[in-house]
């Protein structure tokens, strides 16, 4: 089966490749980047050297396509994918949100195609497994969503929490992307810590999105800050609920997580608290639910690596729904520790 | 002015050493350490090569003298120095909080002093100003304490919190300390986040102290988790509390932090989300106050580096104010940047 | 086919445990640990939760087993196995050097198998392909051996370098294992640079002695110094020698680092000067010959990452030689980047 | 006496900023920088929040001012302010080589100016204290020839070296300034490491001029490679060369460097390897001199903060002998450490 890159050329497009070239059930066909292009993905990313494939403006002839575009510029590839008869997994944030005017209060832009919102399954197979098998076109979430989403979805839809949240999130610097900022300067970034969109983070409307879903009642109020922390990879998602009816028994809360994610491959609950490390270059989430005994809060920790669960994982665990492949293909490796 | 260390060899110690030989107005005398005593100061930590002095088993005569045993052991050093009218500012957490059977569950021993605890002042000087000055013991908070208790010192004294608060720490490795132990060994710290005493901190209490002293009814309920993050200094804190009635104004929040500090010469009202890196070296805390506009909650951030405002620098901050000099002599120095 | 790992709590052990799991033609079965015996496996490394295994005490039957003890330690390990007939790819320094009154002076200890040390083979695949194929022991070369040999190797064997060379290598902390130390400590290795072992290191010995057996007129005369980097990961080694007789041309260089290492499948001759990063998790050896076109000088740049191809990538690359298995069978994963 | 800085907002002139701050004779009087004038020092750098300054488009009256642009730009803002009578350091390369074609060769422009070659001291004060202080003109060195003529001076003075030295150096990000690129950009630069230059790095053509000044015959044929190492900040530079007559005992080594650098209040030959880290925010350069016992080759390592000792320390150590003030006044604060 063909498979293709749409700008393979920032961290998640390099790291969709990497991860496609040991599937063993797919063929990493056709590459596009447009600054690039009439390169070898060699010559631009060394570590890649095992795979024999020249970057080409335009793309050709591939089953199912990802998308890596910024947001606004994604949607113009997507459409005409769709029309062809493509599968496409969307990296971008363009058919990740339900509701066309959120684009507008969010991205700044009026969504050209505010039709394909509701055909796009929200590619979080941990909650939308059946709808993205039978997809055309699969939002695949943002990192910070992922983490955030993953850490709360059980005790939101055991109906736990009240209507406060607070999300505090620490992510590696990869997350920021490839494109050149101060604030991804390494002389700025090392060696610091620092929270940033406190005016509100494009990924909060995700999940609010996501967690009301699975319980519209009561409307959650998320105050979500993220932070970040100088390393490469990694999102360590710490979520503060208080519990909505008195103390919870630790082990009852580990059993409603283990079930809740019973068939769920790549979200473990971990026996302690989880380190980022732990899921270096790998499809894992770790998830540990616990009860902040003297304030009866839950406190939920998640870590993943933002660029495989938080991007191109995730889109490749998508992508074997959609063809009907093992979940699990190609993603099987072990996290690199230390 | 004669002054001494006693265990100058952990990293507060050496940050002690550093910082008192930049002081005009006092002379570092005396300094012990009991594994390396009889070796040179230099010999021991090259950086102090400016320092000639010879680590010895007993201190020598002295007006003030900073204790930075590790707790249990500090109380034993103190007593017998305030017996000889000696000056003391404590590094420890052993006079820190004013219930002495605090000690028992948090710190696992009988204080053997409890009389001490009632006339120790707490080394803040943003809030105990006057006490610290008139003091012969002051107990020097811990690093957490320092960023959190900043952090939300004004809002809680306006009555502008209900009674839950969340605190999420980010710290640098070195508060931790010099002792080797696994999580601080480099590779398995190194491009990692993760929480760690989530059962409870040993330095909440001395944070649910100090807020329910500037504001006692309600009491408030305070869930506290630590992060340790790949870097050697700072902390940053990122404290949340849904505002006592509705929204407030962003301009009055600040202007209500600024009056605050205003006679405070190491806080400084940030503009704009403050960075650790930019208080490295130095005593200066940055405090950001603002408002999440969605959810009404009040989100505050302070940064601080963990070895000088949380704790070295803090330390000569109550010494200059124990012997009556002005409290910013000795620490004027900029951060290191970038 | 069953395959063990004496002593797997260290990095070395916990990483050949890693890539195991992703061969698709051995098992790993067995592992031993003295200080975590009884624990389960993913109990001490989550990161290898996937793996379900029990640390024992002792090593149960196997046809291979990778022993990961200290040096000194590793002999007493390797000998009982070798007599049942198991092969061994041994990581520690024991089998590495064929002259044993070198034991003495580098490792402080009398060999006490001396004629071992012929019948074991050097387990640098790209040097001893063939007798590694046919050994029951394989001494794993050293990690900065590793690096220094594949750098230098095609011009000592064509004879382009006279008798001095220089070897600058600067490693990841990895490399020093997970035996706590101050150096190792993150607080005093992050943000610094150092050089260590001017005295001489161990691995000296490893190096000349591979290097004299390409070419042992004249004898060369290597100055090698070692240098500890704040990352995890990867050793970069630049080699400096004068050439034999005038300047080289670069074309004519790099085509014979690239018929030497035409069939070696983990070397690559770089087009530009290799990063670290780019082996990152990976079995690659990146190699970079140029010439100082001011001074006449050789220089060449390698990357590895010390705890694959230095270390448990290359103890299964001979494992698979040994077991008449396709050389890069399990080793296929690219580099993690960035 | 009224200092100012043209280009204040690279990390050479924000670190002058803080170094000048706490100079007890000179002050900050006046600071450009073209993209951030009209702006206050503090909004731009929090971390000058200390200094009460608007960066202007045109330099103020001063006595002595820096100029901290790129090369080539620089040498358009000397020529003015010294026919102003104003006294110049200047950071950038434009006056550092004192025969005018090497600019076209290293620097791929013809110098506008070549008289001022002769006229400009070369700001190296432990080589030309006297020189420095009579001129108006200083030109501060680059960070590796700081590092690598200090390692190399007495040893290349005595006439212990043959022709040929290899220089080694392995330098942290800010070296590579506040500029954005692709290799400073934070997931390419950390966790990696690699050599740069390799066809010749411009600092080469001031390390040969200044040693071959020290000792004219033999020419020394230098060859240098600079590396980038994940940290913000220090340089270490490990140099390599063959001894002219035979192995040096240590001692007497030592002792050289000890005399060579007795009147030197800023280099400290050190009794162990010394760490990047040992200089972090200091203008403390630590030499270590040794021999390889084996192959009899001299080996030199040098330790310095590229920011200070090799960039804005070393320029007020500059200014202060031009303004006849104590060489070390305002640059006596202990390096922070860890």
């Amino acid at each position: 089966m063909k498979i293709g890159i749409i700008n393979v050329t920032g961290y998640a497009g390099v790291e969709l490749a990497r991860l496609l070239h040991q599937h063993p059930q797919v063929e990493l066909a056709s590459v596009t980047g447009r600054s690039a292009a009439g390169q070898s993905l060699s010559e631009v990313f060394p570590h890649l050297a095992g795979i024999d494939l020249t970057i080409k403006a335009e793309l050709g002839d591939v089953e199912l396509a990802f998308v890596a575009m910024p947001h606004k510029e994604s949607v113009k590839e997507v459409i005409p994918l769709l029309d062809k008869g493509v599968k496409v997994v969307d990296i971008s944030a363009d058919f990740r949100l339900k509701d066309a005017p959120q684009y507008q209060r969010w991205y700044g832009f009026s969504h050209p195609a505010p039709q394909l919102l509701k055909e796009a399954a929200y590619g979080l197979p941990e909650l939308h497994r059946a709808e993205i098998a039978s997809a055309q076109l699969v939002a695949n979430p943002g990192c910070y969503p992922t983490g955030a989403i993953l850490a709360l979805a059980p005790a939101v839809k055991a109906k736990l929490i009240k209507a406060d949240v607070v999300i505090d999130s620490k992510s590696g610097l990869s997350g920021a992307g490839r494109t050149l900022t101060l604030p991804t300067h390494y002389s700025e970034a090392n060696e610091d810590v620092s929270a940033y969109a406190l005016e509100g983070h494009r990924h909060l409307p995700e999940i609010t999105q996501e967690l009301n879903l699975l319980n519209p009642q009561p409307s959650l109020s998320v105050t979500f800050v993220p932070h970040l922390v100088p390393m490469t990879r990694g999102i360590l998602t710490t979520a503060y609920a208080p519990l909505a009816s008195g103390k919870k028994g630790l082990e009852e809360l580990k059993k409603l997580y283990q079930d809740f994610y019973k068939d769920a491959p790549f979200v473990r609950v971990a026996d302690s608290p989880p380190h980022t490390k732990q899921t270096w270059g790998s499809n894992m989430c770790l998830v540990y639910p616990t009860v902040d005994q003297r304030t009866g809060w839950l406190v939920v920790i998640s870590a993943i690596d933002n660029l495989v669960k938080g991007a191109a994982g995730q889109a490749i665990q998508n992508m074997n729904l959609m063809l009907g492949l093992p979940e699990t293909m190609g993603l099987e490796a072990l996290p690199v520790y230390p």
